[in-house]
């Protein structure tokens, strides 16, 4: 049992959560260690091992141009999105790191007002707390989404 | 890293939001300080800068009278509601207070047995620790919705 | 404030949740102490007080007959399921078990992508922690379901 891990994650994935949803993209990348691997896949890739995802980044700097080409690109002006975490589940690695997981749901809401159910899916992480400003980021995430419906997907960070 | 207010705070979402749920609706002004303030309001009028919300009440006695109100008028006898409230982002003040941000979503169960997402948002908390009783307590309840068709909201605490 | 125990049990819920959703419905008897009472039940029976509930097990050898039936009707192949569970309400008692309540949603993912809202409800557990290994097991599980619709819930558990 580890109290202060487990709310350390719990806090590290509200503040990530409230960032897109409050639509601060350009904070998302600094969620993430220069190194990061951060992946959206489906369930069905996931369980069958294959490694590439309909998002691949492999660092901080290609998350950076990914909210830049968002924010070009205009995508969901119209939207509004609300994550719903789940509790997540902590497992402390040996070398100070942790693995969790961690459900989540994604809300929609359109400009009209209608409210609907847009993905449902597990984080995947490997988080680490880094020496210079003793902050937990994500060394991975692999977002696995429940669902393979997932075109409308690739514009939302996850 | 605050893991006993975080802890305190989690409890205080989880009271309040089953009270509402078991529709036991006259606890629902105990969580609210004595002076209060409750706004519901959207999204799009709270990033305006809209200081007035859907509802405004600024004391334990406005809520009370509220919870009246809806009893009178039995408006939601027919359907049942259920709280998923999310992680807690909690932020310790200076004078032993705390904001905490929490995403919810209300789903809404009629009597038919009919299952929908009712609600989403985010509650933008000013909570004191008060003195008399050692509680925690809502000084401050900003309710964000994130859909502006608001309309049916009106009845339902949130 | 008891956040040794609260993490505990919100780790014991997300464990839980992660090996439905996991489709390791062997390990679920598990998460159960040998005598365990497991009810499925619906909020307006729950009220009325009526103790028998659409799914009523005794023992986690009940429970490991169930899981056997659900493999060999492989009934439920072509969804995947995903537990939201929210927060935890625990109260400690006096022989060192612990009574929590805790709300959820379940969202249903058909083999075409489709997304939908499933089930919501409260568990009502009365949770030991066990001598021979430490570990906390629901000594009964009560899931109370809000809708009364619920014919195509008796297949997975919840």
């Amino acid at each position: 049992m580890l109290p202060e891990l487990q709310a350390a994650i719990l806090d590290l994935n509200a503040r990530y959560a409230q960032a897109i949803d409050d639509d601060r993209l350009e904070d998302w990348p600094d969620f993430f260690t220069q190194a990061a691997r951060y992946v959206v896949t489906t369930a069905e890739n996931f369980e069958r091992g294959l490694p590439l995802g309909m998002i691949y980044a492999t660092s901080r700097a290609m998350l950076r141009d990914r909210v830049r080409s968002l924010r070009a690109a205009n995508v969901y002006e119209a939207q509004r999105y609300r994550h719903i975490v789940g509790l997540p589940l902590v497992e402390a690695e040996a070398d100070g790191a942790a693995r969790a997981m961690t459900s989540f749901i994604v809300v929609r809401v359109m400009h009209s007002g209608e409210t609907s159910l847009f993905a449902s899916g597990c984080y995947r992480d490997r988080i680490v707390r880094e020496a210079h400003d003793s902050a937990l980021r994500f060394a991975e995430r692999v977002v696995v989404l429940d669902s393979r419906q997932v075109d409308t997907l690739l514009a939302l960070p996850l």
